[in-house]
């Protein structure tokens, strides 16, 4: 079972043009301090956040019960002018759990509601034994050289972006999620998703694309030690230890 | 004249798995924490920094000068496990301005070169007298009711990345670049794009995607400036005090 | 038993001047990120830390082991460009704990040792059975009528640092620790300081230094949860629920 | 001329407990990161600031005018979840500045009035012709060999904050002000002060405390420059490039 948080800032948009609209500047400041923040809060306990919209951030917490989702929701509102609501589901993958992840904050009421705040809405929690985090760490062969040191930064961009639409739609149908996570680095919540079938996956994306890509796949009971096997597997991948575009290391 | 910043951390890929990969939750705080600071550094010169690809960022940086860059580059220094590199350039559009910028920084040394360190190379300034600077505030119509509080998180990021993608190939055809800042909106320098050529291209990205697109416009010498424009526009359009999708503020 | 960890930047003067000196406002972000950093780490598992000197920061860290330890000097020196190192010591009470957690720090290398990289020295770790903290959160009454408001902002401070060094050497006395915590609060590590002594050493600062101090007491298992209940005796002081300068809270 | 502006926090000690006293790591990491973001809105306008209290912080700030203040005050009023009034005066001395300061946010309201919020009073700025800053940076001989890696880390903390009060007071009556910056370093905005004044009031300090001060004085129009010039001049007296205890770099 993959535990999926959805946090959400409460009433955001409003908030961001009241009295009038605040300097961007400052809003981009917010938003990237205030995920960095929670990324520090669940890091701590075993987690990892994807900033995903940087005001709807999507995070896996397996090993995190109640007591410490509400720590982490006052050391928000003790911190920052703004609080979060925040929706927990367990369930066998990743898609599944942030479906239901969400509904449980939309059933604290809407996104831009003056009357919610700081909802904590747990449907499930993943225990010990049951807990199950498979991380896929994908990256852009060779980016550098074929892409960053030759043509515009804008233009890697877009094919940066590119692929990380492509890797989104593919792996929602097999029921995983894709985030962006910088460079030319993307994860995927994957439980559930077989050696092969990602292998298949990032060949559709490559073809679609026109970069090849690969990816170190991490299984574990949390997702930092998860995305730390992934990490392993991706580095054993670029040192050629295997000419497989998908490597596994599982702890479990 | 539209200036950019190209900021690109050097030899950042090697570091993160050196001597083996780092934390991912260590890395995204890095990531993002250097991304807030260089916001204020930018921003409380009256610039405005994209993360971009949070390995390279782009700033639209008129107004401030070489020592300015260079306080800035320090400031990291001092501040952070790794250093940065700049590439400035001043154009009549942004497309060609991050161009320019980008050579400037691959002239210095590639993204993973051991011997590059603190490049910061300068095409050119814009001049006060040349300065000037339009941004486009745009965001997706009703997202909250029609995505965010019915649909799932990941469901709604599909449809805000698609967006994305469109808008940065489509206002790069007008010698524009285009930005995810969070939520459903998005900014995009756009010195030279006429509000008919805006209007057309939101049209063309709305058809694709499916959503309703609305930009507010602000031109000023300084990004902050036409940032905080561009959102009052945003805001007379959401207050229904046009029937436009775009609307245009002008200080110049 | 309270478990004490000295934390001390490595070879940190040195660089702070290495090529040449790094600018003040630098060197102060660095300071006051790298505390806020810490307190997020250590409060996140339970603990509190005290800046100190910034360079030499105490933390209370009982129900914090080896391996926290470590992922908390493995994220600072993925974020930092300075290691830490530590030293870890439980003891009876807070100046006996502190004295042998600073021996473990020495035994690893001196304070400008270029040799000496995150050095993890552990003398002895409380047990959860063992475990006690007792935290004294001591404030001085009417500052802000008496002081702050009518006379200057430097004439305020020296007498809050008047009351701290008083309390220092005082609480010493008693084995105890004390450091000023911001505004006219301090706290103090006070375990196996009674109430009547506490109430003593009081009364003997004030007489010093003219002011009125009050304290709240918490005793618990864990420095986080001593503190809130520190912070709820001396409420209750302040809204007059006793006559006595004095009120502890004990959930052991 | 040197600029003082007091920054003090609107109704600071009511909030930090409503509803209930909050966590107390929570409340030290707001401190630190408004501090923290202090230094970096003043630093990138060339000022200064020292964190005082936490909750009332002084900045030396020659060359930041209304606008600029105001950006300050609305850029904390966008990322936290408290308020910020200011108050600014310039004066010949330091001492006096702060005390204009200090009366211009008193007579906006008292500390914990609620109705008090982002009060800007400005009696004076300094011209850039009437600029002028001296801060001298003073540090202890060799407190890493005598105190640092011998006694315990409290102890060298006691002699620390021992130096620091007797500063304080001592550069009081000359018209300076002294605040503790970390590690063995104070740093005393000091304009008026001799050399030969400094010079003798270290030598007091010496004789309550025991430890041997030293000091490098940077005079400049701005404060970011004082501050780097008076590092050269305590690190030309760190590598004996002099006798004196005192060392002056002036450019103006």
């Amino acid at each position: 079972m993959i535990q999926i948080t959805l946090i959400q800032i409460d009433n955001y948009g409003p908030w961001t043009v009241t009295p009038g609209p605040r300097a961007e500047p400052d809003l981009q400041t917010l938003q990237s301090r205030l995920y960095g923040d929670l990324e520090r809060e669940f890091g701590a306990r075993g987690g990892i956040v994807f900033y995903n919209r940087f005001d709807n951030l999507i995070a896996i917490s397996n090993g995190i019960g109640k007591e410490d989702h509400i720590k982490i929701q006052d050391s928000i509102r003790n911190r920052y002018p703004i609080t979060v609501s925040m929706g927990v589901a367990a369930r066998e993958n990743a898609l599944e759990a942030q479906k239901v992840a969400t509904e449980m904050v939309q059933k604290g009421g809407g996104a831009q509601s003056k009357d919610r705040h700081e909802i904590l809405n747990i449907d499930s929690l993943a225990s010990v034994e049951d807990s199950k985090v498979q991380i896929a760490h994908i990256d852009i062969d060779d980016i550098t050289t074929t892409l960053t040191d030759v043509t515009t930064a804008y233009d890697t961009s877009i094919v940066v972006y590119d692929v990380l639409i492509e890797l989104m739609k593919e792996l929602k149908e097999h029921n995983g999620l894709c985030f962006f996570i910088g460079g030319d680095n993307y994860m995927a919540p994957s439980n559930g998703i077989t050696k092969s079938e990602l292998r298949e996956a990032l060949r559709k994306v490559d073809e679609k694309t026109g970069v090849t890509l690969k990816a170190g796949v991490g299984i574990s009971k949390f997702a930092g030690r998860a995305a730390d096997l992934a990490d392993l597997g991706l580095e054993d991948i670029r040192a050629d230890l295997t000419d497989d575009s998908v490597l596994v290391f599982n702890d479990k």
